[in-house]
Order: structure tokens, then C-alpha cells, then sequence
């Protein structure tokens, strides 16, 4: 089986030899005639010069296997109608929840008040039972496994979700309970997808709803947050605001969100899909793609995902 | 009754609100006629003269209860024959769980490579699967907590205590086997007590075991790392280390440590106890002592806890 890696060459160090591991029978090429190709392997960004890739040489190929969860920048290319499948990685919620378990407890435990300075600054940490407590945005797969994560350290948790679906161990809110989920939030969790409904969310009279001093931690999308706002609030009394996505990626240079003193930037590390763990999702499907067996995590393309 | 807090003056303002919520039929004074108090609240530093407090003249005293679990200032004193009680504090092992924790995932995340330099440097946390592991130094009461909290988060945890007792959920290596325990621990969690069998047990041989990159988080006590042995250890490979406990606390403003790149200074913020949860702990014994029942966590004095 020949498959072309279809991706920006910055990926093929981390992801050529999870892939191969995987999938030893696979011959995994970075060039070639399309018309070779049993299947592709996808990741946006490719071809690198900027082009939209045209799949119509691709005559061979049974498959072409996204490694990223999200779709939206193929799922419209007219050329693709061979079987799109998606990326569901067992690694991103274990991910997920480490980053946001790291960071809230960074916020809770106050580690950056501890300059190095030779000043002994003996001051208790409030223990988690007295906090108004941490709340999830978002009650889909991550969120919940990153709400049962933090219950279970101690934090009071409560969800929040448009449907407001229980989720057992957890308290979860509803739509219009939004102001009471913000309320009580001295650490917010964003894990919600990029939706109509989701866009600028977090807008200023939102953020106005946190208690003062409240962290924010962002791990779903960018556009969550309206960024004028946010930098706003975060003069009038939000504590901290901790992003790992942004409306655009890689957040520019001379972006303010880099050097306000109140907002870490990480770079979309939160929830990287993993080559350790996706490589064998990618194997299972070229393998079911080589003897005609369904797809798993087939895209429906009137859906868009 | 009434009662008088024998402690350093910097602690009233965190205790004295919790201790009179925990027990309103107190009267708690910070001085008086040692003849009237029907008990004693103690916390190494009383008299803050320097002197060593003669508990003579305290004639009336049912009981001296300390405030912290360590009672190794005290015991000793030869004036003390009221009965002493020594903290045993529900509060300290989350504190600990909270503090190890968040330092472990700091470690993991590789927070600190995330410089707000405007230079997007989007490289994976390998996943928690694939490291070598955690190991902690010490399966007592907070050991357990912390390696059952840790395991819970997905870390690969070994704990090692010099009997080797098991604990459900944990693989525990015993004395002899210390030399695996280190040799494994990406992250080595100290929280071991000050006895003669753990002084210097991190010395410059024990530390050349742990693999290269480890990082420390000493909140057991200070005398358990040869400093000298561990400033040598961070120039040869050793990543970093936290360490919350000192040979001397205050730790001194010119101590190396402070300045060290690669180690962490907290002002033992670890474990100390909490007066929220503490303050009943006072209270329960204070009412007991009045009505003649049994105290709670008595030290046997030959003993010494």
C-alpha cells in the first residue's frame, strides 16, 4: 500500500515514524505520481505553496484520512470525492485534560506570586473548597473529561452547556443559566466549538460577569472571545486570561495578547492531536480503505463534518 | 474558657477568625495571667523573645494543643507536663495533593517553555503514557494522597517507602530498591519526614541516578537534599527543582537558591496546615479537655509524636 503524506513537512518529523510503527505494510511517501497513491493521509496547509490541492489525479486513492478532528477547510473542495474520514484521537481528551487541570491549578495555587526575589512571601493558598469554584464551557467529549478531572482534585465544578444535558458527577447549567455559570467562575474553562452560536460569546458584558480577578483559560476556539473585550476587562479587574487558540494561528508577532502581562499565549498546544495515539486510528482505516471494509469516522458531506 | 494563643504574632490574623467561628464559647487572648488560661494553643516561635517557654506557671492548663502536626520543639521541653496534642489536620493532605500536583503538571506541561516572545513554538507535550514516570519518595498519609491523585491524572506512578508496604493502586518499591525509583522518576515527588534514616538521602550519587531532565519537588523537608549535591546535580543534567522546605526557613535572601534558573523557591507553602479545617480539629480537643474525655492525637512522649 503507498500512501502520500499530504501535509506541511513541519509534521512529517513527529508523524512519519508513529505512522510507520503503525502501519508497517504501509510504503508512506512525501512525493510522487498522484496516480501511485492507494490513499492520502491530510493535514491542512498542504500543498505549501499555497495552492488548493486537487484531488482529481488522486484516481487510485481509496481514502484520504484527515489527522486533525476538524474538517472545515477540505470538507468544501469540489475536486475530493474519494471517502473523507476525519480524526477521532483517543489522546486528545487525556491531552486536553492535562492542559486545563495544569493551568487551573497554576491559577489556583497562585505559582506566579512566587518572584524569586529572596522575599519569603508565606502566604496560604485559599484551599478549593472556599473558591466560588472552576466552570466548564462546554459539556461535549473534552469538556467532561476535563469537568470529572478537576471535581476530582477538589475543585467545585459546574458545567455549562446550550442543552444543559446532566452529566453524572457534575452540575450542569443551561443556556439561559450562562450569567449564573460566570458568576461563580473564579476559574473559567472555554471548550466550546467555533458555531454561530459560540462567536464572541465572551463579549464584554459576559466578561463583566466573572468575579474579579478570575482567570480564563481558552483551549476551544478563538472566536469565543471578543478580543477588544477580553484586553478591556482585563484592565478592569479580570485576573488572568491563559490562550491557546486564536482567530488567527500562528497568533501574529505583534499581537498585544503576547506581551500584556496578564495573558499567556500558548501555541494551540492544548489539544494536539497525537501522533502516538492517532497513528493507529490512521492504520485501522487504510487497512478497512485496502479491503473494502467501512470507513470509521467517515465525513458526511452535506453535514460538513 | 479561656484560652491563650501561644504563637508568633504573624499568625493571629489567619487563625484567630477561624478559631473563634470553630469554637464561639472560647475566650482566645494573646495574653494574660498564665494562672487563668484553661488551655494553650502552641506554634513553635512563642515566645517570640527567643526564649524557651516555661509552661509552669501555667497551672490551670488541661491541654497544649499544637497547631502543627510536627511537635519535635515542644516534646522536649522539660517544664511541659500538661498534656500535648499534636495537629492531625484534614486540610493538609489536599493542600499537598493540590501543591504536588500542580507542580507535576507544570513539570509535564513544559510551562515554562511557553516565552511570551511572540515566536509561535508549537511543539507537542509528549503524552503522559510515554514518560518514564513519577516516582514519590514517601507512602505516608500525604504520600498516598498525592500518588493516588497523580496516578488519577494519568501519570505513571511509582511510590518508595523503606518498608515497602503496599498501598492499592500503587506499585511501591521498598528500601533496597531505590536505586529503580530513582532511576525512573522524570518527576520525583520528596515527601519524606526528618528522621535519620532520610537526612541527605538525596545525595550526589543518588542524584546522578534520576534521568536526565528530572525534575524535584521537595515539600517533605529540607534536610532531605544534600544542597551542595543538587546545585552540582542542575549543572550536570538535572532539570529543576522545586523545593517548597529548607534547612533554614525563612530561607536566607542570599541563599544560591533563589537565584538558580532551575530551581523554584516557595516559602513552604505546601503543607501548611489550614485553619479552616484545623480550627475544628482545636476545637473538638479544647471541649473534650474541659469535660475530662480523652484527647485526641496525644503524644506519647517517650515517643517523641
Amino acid at each position: 500500500m503507498r500512501v502520500l503524506f499530504a501535509a506541511p513537512a513541519r509534521l512529517w518529523d513527529a508523524w512519519s515514524p508513529a505512522l510507520r510503527a503503525a502501519c508497517p505494510e504501509m510504503e508512506l511517501c512525501r512525493q510522487g505520481d498522484p496516480a501511485c497513491f492507494d490513499a492520502l493521509i491530510y493535514a491542512p496547509g498542504y500543498p505549501e505553496d499555497g495552492r488548493v490541492l486537487d484531488f482529481t489525479p488522486f484516481t487510485r486513492a481509496r481514502v484520504v484520512q484527515s489527522l486533525w478532528a476538524g474538517v472545515e477547510r477540505i470538507v468544501t473542495n469540489p475536486t475530493l470525492t474519494q471517502p473523507l474520514c476525519r480524526m477521532v484521537d483517543p489522546g486528545l481528551a487525556q491531552g486536553m485534560v492535562e492542559y486545563c487541570t495544569g493551568w487551573a491549578l497554576r491559577a489556583h495555587l497562585g505559582m506566579d506570586r512566587f518572584a524569586q526575589d529572596g522575599v519569603w512571601r508565606n502566604q496560604l493558598t485559599p484551599p478549593l473548597a472556599q473558591r466560588r469554584g472552576v466552570t466548564v464551557l462546554g459539556m461535549g467529549e473534552l469538556g467532561r473529561a476535563v469537568a470529572l478531572a478537576l471535581a476530582g482534585l477538589g475543585f467545585r465544578v459546574a458545567g455549562w452547556s446550550q442543552s444543559g444535558r446532566p452529566v453524572p458527577g457534575i452540575e450542569v447549567l443551561a443556556g439561559d443559566a450562562l450569567p449564573q455559570a460566570l458568576n461563580r467562575a473564579e476559574i473559567l474553562v472555554c471548550l466550546l466549538p467555533d458555531t454561530g452560536g459560540t462567536r464572541n460569546l465572551l463579549d464584554a458584558a459576559r466578561l463583566s460577569l466573572l468575579p474579579p480577578g478570575a482567570t480564563i483559560i481558552n483551549a476551544g476556539r478563538g472566536s469565543l472571545i471578543d478580543e477588544a473585550a477580553l484586553l478591556a476587562a482585563l484592565d478592569q479587574g479580570l485576573g488572568h486570561a491563559v490562550l491557546d487558540v486564536f482567530r488567527q494561528e500562528p497568533l501574529p508577532p505583534e499581537h498585544p495578547f503576547w506581551t500584556h502581562p496578564q495573558v499567556t499565549v500558548t501555541p494551540h498546544v492544548s489539544a494536539e492531536t497525537r501522533p502516538e495515539s492517532a497513528a493507529h486510528v490512521v492504520a485501522e482505516n487504510l487497512r478497512r480503505a485496502m479491503r473494502g471494509a467501512p470507513l470509521l469516522h467517515l465525513v458526511d458531506r452535506a453535514r460538513g463534518y
